[in-house]
């Protein structure tokens, strides 16, 4: 039997102060709404997005699930229900694009639940430290009597420390029906979705599935988001170091969802990673380095102060050191450009040396050129390879050398102008200056 | 009616272990004492800042406030009264220069119960985890009955979690006759203003003002200091992120007390604000950069790794990349500096694009020179342009040049060695370095 | 009389997931044994070391202390037992690698208590937050009745908060005889150092020495070990403010159990000591600085964003500012290299300036050289130090040089192309690219 999850994106998210929709700030280098697609596809088999009339970008995010658009902003029941064409044969989830922490564990026992075919409804719920106005879950077990809402709780049922999570599932067909028979009855003129539970409750049980408050929490704010932000990292990190990971200090050390560290990978204090970098066994991230969309060798050793950008590619113990930048570029097996320096798009041979201060001239304003060295090559500190440029095997570039034609295998290559010498001149400058 | 606060700045700080006076070790850039002058500016009509005979720089930070010296350091009481001739007709707080997170709030609220004429007195008190050692206010609500030493205090007095902040307000006729009439009949000989709240309690009621003990902890220490940074550390970034700044990592963001983030601001993780930044609206501070003293313009992108210091100034949609400093500089819209640079004492005209190693060469020893570099320009990799010096409008500079004359609109300019290549040459010095 | 630490350390440590010894992973610098070894010495006049079978890297960690070998892993009283050899006459405590962060003032008091005369054993307990499958203490004050395992505890008995830290103490001769006499009449057939409670509790009093958990908290995984960095940083940060250091933003720095920092020494957010460095009064590590095995003067300032490697030494008042790379070089008093820059294995004299984007050219691809810089020199922006080469005092590099040979003091030494200006040549060459 299949199941579908209905997420509602289609929130202003006002109290964000931010023109991008909610659901696209990103955690972890990704955009919300994606955490909660990845969590969602482990355990159901079709996904819709209920987007607002203005999130161009929404759908693109949301590829290649499909979006329907909730015009009006009339309730979360109203936002549900524009999905019910989408809602198919089997069980129908309801899910939050702004409560993305969710995890696969807790979305299976809620889909388990409803299906066990004894309960017409099951819900999440949870014990946040501080309930605030959180909707009461009053139960007995996990038997849910009445949802009740803050505003009109007593005070005996407000000290109930279970709460509605919002999160429904139920069979496609009822959940459809009762949707449609919410009302609107109430101060703000909405249809709430949490309605459904009383409608439910006329024709079977309705179930809470107990789940962590740190799954659950709501993103309604920029303090929220880092809040969220943090339980993730600390998710991600503490996976890492039980892969065998070693980190010096991991709430120093950002990660994406995406970052793929191996064992006795060591990672330093302070860094940073963007999406898509895959880190070998024995390589080591030191302090200080920022590093994406790469991939670095075996025992290679990046940083301090090191930035690798998309499509650097490290060998094995290949060494790239403080205030590098590597761009679009490969090092080969033990290659080094251990300071100052800027290598993008380009190829550097094995066990070739970068000297100091080295830069590939990529760009002429128009176009980027691509340089190409050899293995066991030497570049001279401070030379520029204007590209499109070659550098042969065991070739040697002077130090300070502007380098615009090729270099054969073994040959030197050198461009710079010889030194002159004037004795007594810097004495004789000084007092000029000063007079 | 005017208001007086009498600042207490004169105490040595020894536990400081510091050759700064305390009143002016900085907190999110300014001296504490800034910080206190600022809330108290809120709410009072003048203040008078108590200093100690060995502090001349409390003086300047004081300014405009007048300052009267505490020749003998005789007490709390002796050092308020030596601002007596200045208490003026209305009411007058005793606040602490070591005591600078209170909020105007809190004192609005101090002032306002004095002023309120049930009472003769009012105090600022708070209820500290850990009340350790704090004098113990004993109450029947707002109504202090007596304020107890913790060295005089039974058990169950020591048992009272109220306790004293020290921070008194009243009329000031009284509140001055009151400081004449503290004695010094204790273990150390010293007049404390403590002594007050009994005098006071003689001739009306004293009442106390709660307020968090985050606003009234004291700083007696390095550690102490360190906490306190983190408390504004705190506000600020949460006052940043309300108004609609993304911070990834808030906890890794270090703010400066006046510095402007206009929403839809992201700061990546690791970055440090010193004084004087303004950033506008959709710009992005990326990981590990430095900015001080500089305005970023919409949109533009600065890091990871940008040193911005005082003068920098970046148009809309300004680009600054890793490894560059920019001092004392503009960039035009849509300019781009991305790599590896110095830029200072500069002009950069819009659209111009700085190439990677490009160095603005503005002191020659002895004095600094400016260079102007115009729109549409295009800046060759470690280039040297030696100030003072001007490129025009669409002039491009080539790779590796060093610039000392000016270059008109539309030329272009090169300062470089010719390449010379010696096939073999590179094997051959290998051998020879070998031998 | 003497006493005799015996420190196991043969434990695989799979956890880890590491092919590093569990003892040699580092915290603050150096490896977890060192750090037992250190706290050990202030107590105990010999220590001895069980290691596993295929540790080569542990005995020199150890040196000059001994290391047995425990070649069949059969538990930790068959552990200490391989080193009955060298108990010696006086006490003999057992201690474990993977606890490192015991202190001597705790050391001690456990050694004072089993010397006292009236105990036949004293060990260490704790109370953590969660006991969790730890060994139950069960006792009347100090006097143990006995230790009681997780797994055979009652309910009763679990509900004891006193744990078994594991830890113990006794004259060397029942302490030998009482290891010999421990069976492995259990599950995995092991033969546990805690079974010697009960046979020393057969001869006379056992007593618990309580500590704090986090002395004696274990590391068996990479969590457990970023835990106890923690703990260990935590101590640091906070006897280096103790000390007169202002912090910033202490949870930021990074600090080697080595590390010297003396009075009213500034650090910045974000800074990383790695070991063996000294920081005289007055100086300055600003933000995203990377030092280690360094001296920094008095009053110098260092950083942002730079990074001092081994021998590198700052005279007082030295400046090395952003994207600096310092090693193995000397900055005399004044000296300046403020942007961009590699100084390696040279001396610079006092009061000279070096220029942005400046490298000394020390390495040809086989061996490396000095650069000796005098006093009041100046090193124009971009120039490259070819060395082996000196520079005398007052002499001048012009911005862009490539020195290749000695320059006398007073001297100036260009070696630069000159610049040619190509008018209208810009707008050629660019409609010529877009043709």
């Amino acid at each position: 039997m299949s199941a579908t999850a209905i997420i509602l994106a289609a929130g202003l998210g006002t109290r964000m102060k931010s023109a991008l929709p909610k659901a696209l700030h990103p955690i972890a280098g990704r955009p919300m709404l994606a955490h909660l697609l990845d969590a969602a596809a482990a355990v159901f088999d079709r996904m819709v997005i209920v987007a607002g009339p203005d999130m161009p970008g929404l759908a693109a995010a949301a590829a290649p699930h499909p979006v329907v658009v909730q015009h009006e902003r009339l309730g979360t029941a109203h936002a549900a229900l524009q999905a019910a064409d989408l809602f198919g044969e089997g069980e129908v989830a309801v899910l939050y694009a702004d409560n993305p922490l969710v995890t696969p564990a807790t979305l299976r026992r809620l889909l388990d639940r409803a299906r066990a075919g004894d309960a017409a409804l099951a819900l999440l719920a949870m014990r946040p430290d501080d309930p605030g106005r959180y909707g009461r879950v009053l139960h007995e077990g996990e038997q849910v009597r009445r949802i009740v809402e803050w505003a009109d709780a007593t005070e005996a049922e407000r000290a109930e420390g279970l709460c509605n999570a919002g999160v429904f599932c139920a069979a496609a067909a009822p959940f459809a029906r009762w949707l449609r028979a919410v009302g609107c009855d109430n101060a703000k003129r909405e249809y709430y979705l949490t309605d459904v539970a009383a409608l439910a409750a006329a024709e079977g049980a309705v179930v809470a599935v107990e789940a962590p408050y740190d799954e659950l929490r709501g993103i309604n704010s920029r303090v929220e988001l880092a809040e969220a932000e943090a339980v993730v990292q600390t998710r991600l990190r503490r996976a890492a170091m039980e892969g065998g990971v070693t980190m010096t200090d991991p709430a120093s050390v950002f990660l994406c969802a995406d970052t793929v560290l191996a064992p006795d990978v060591t990672i330093g204090p302070n860094v940073v990673f963007g999406p898509g970098v895959a880190v070998e066994t024995g390589a080591e991230i030191r302090a200080f380095s920022h590093v994406e969309g790469c991939r670095v060798g075996p025992g290679a050793i990046v940083g301090p102060f090191a930035r690798l950008r998309p499509g650097a590619v490290l060998g094995k113990g290949a060494h790239v050191g403080n205030f590098v930048e590597v761009k679009a570029a490969t090092l080969g097996d033990g290659a080094k450009a251990n300071h100052l320096a800027y290598i993008g798009d380009a190829s550097v041979g094995a066990r070739t040396n970068i000297g100091a201060g080295t830069i590939t001239c990529n760009y002429d304003g128009v176009a980027k050129h691509r340089t190409a060295i050899g293995a066991d090559a030497f570049i001279g500190s401070d030379s520029i390879l204007v590209a499109p440029v070659s550098i042969g095997d065991g070739a040697l570039v002077a130090a300070g050398s502007v380098i615009t034609e090729d270099v054969p295998d073994g040959a030197l290559a050198l461009g710079r102008a010889r030194q002159a010498t004037k004795p007594g001149r810097a004495r004789l400058l000084r007092r000029k200056e000063k007079a």
